[in-house]
């Protein structure tokens, strides 16, 4: 159990309105969200849909009763969280569910990250996160390399050999900086041919950060 | 048989060095310069290995005697035909391949672009083409109508409902315009989440295209 990771969650469900399409992040800190949201549904009786970024938050929208359909396009409010927090992006792929991630908050027209404190501290540190098409990961590994971006396929867990993404593709880890402008540099990765989609995350309507205590806003 | 498509393979195939690694696109027009450099392999008893882009590519390689490898990052040049030649883009995807031909053809040193002549009338049109992450399609779909692109889901053969492709992806066929700076409407497209590569290719080194009786540089 963490409080401030609960916290973070309590402020993004302030916003949640009766009727509202809910994109559905994944990580740990989404999970208390998602909790919380069935629980709200329930105790006041109002209706909400989910549209899930993962099989993982399928799994966990199930069990906290909410409805979920496919994403159409419509998103209300996306609820999601990070791995890093910074003034101009989040940095997220820690549960390889970036890809479904982005498609989701960004198609919502209000997109809030949570985060608990120590992500926002800036001498914590994460890697850029890219998802690639299997057959490439070989030369974006390079491209990385030219970008000042150490890469390493990400290697799994219960079974040999690399991490396939819940879109059957390979996750690369690279160590290096966000450089120049974040909404810029977002682009660029995924203008090198073999990239599905990278974890810098520029675009957003608010972060709120937990803390033991309560929540603020970033 | 059309001589127009040999005839322009056989303009790339004097690029043709001993010991190269060389890009295998995917096509009608690729298919003869497939067929065309295995028999200049066996005649010059020259060594050449090719990186496929896509199956159906694969199997023609190995049809015509040329070893296949893994793309491991170099690849000394890459030769493959498109659906549209103009000056400084072209447009390919009628195949479903795109997104395993750009890796390949942008990873090249050089990258050649074959063509018979009808595809560089100004008259002849055809969609801009987008990988998409299944799950997103809808969303791509919208995406795509704002920048006044039509898409449309293709639909596949011999299988119910869309084509998937070797990535296990979905295609959108968008009917529209080609906007402003080529380099730059390319990256844009990359940038809708969910989007895993787009059929603008903006980066060759050459276009050769072939007529009934010879061909010449475009």
């Amino acid at each position: 159990m963490s409080a401030a990771k609960e916290n973070a969650a309590k402020g993004a469900l302030e916003f949640i309105e009766d009727g509202m399409i809910v994109g559905l992040g994944s990580g740990t800190t989404t999970a208390y969200f998602i909790d919380l949201l069935g629980k709200k549904m329930k105790e006041e009786r109002i209706s909400v849909v989910g549209v899930v970024t993962s099989f993982d938050s399928e799994i966990l929208a199930k069990k906290a009763g909410i409805p979920v359909m496919p994403l159409e396009g419509k998103v209300d409010l996306a609820v999601d969280g990070a791995d890093i927090v910074r003034k101009d992006y989040v940095l997220k792929g820690g549960g390889g569910a970036l890809t479904r991630e982005k498609i989701v908050d960004y198609a919502a027209e209000r997109f809030i990250v949570i985060a608990d404190e120590p992500k926002a501290d800036p001498g914590t540190t994460y890697p850029i996160v890219v998802e690639v098409i299997p057959f490439s990961y070989q030369y974006v590994m390079k491209e990385m390399g030219k970008l000042g971006l150490e890469a390493e396929l990400r290697v799994g867990g219960k079974k040999l050999g690399p991490v396939v993404t819940d879109n059957s593709n390979f996750i690369l880890d690279c160590v290096g900086e966000v450089r120049g402008n974040a909404g810029e540099f977002e682009k660029s990765l995924n203008s090198i041919p073999g990239v599905v989609e990278n974890g810098v995350f520029s675009k957003f309507w608010k972060i709120i950060i937990g803390t033991g205590e309560g929540h603020y806003e970033f």
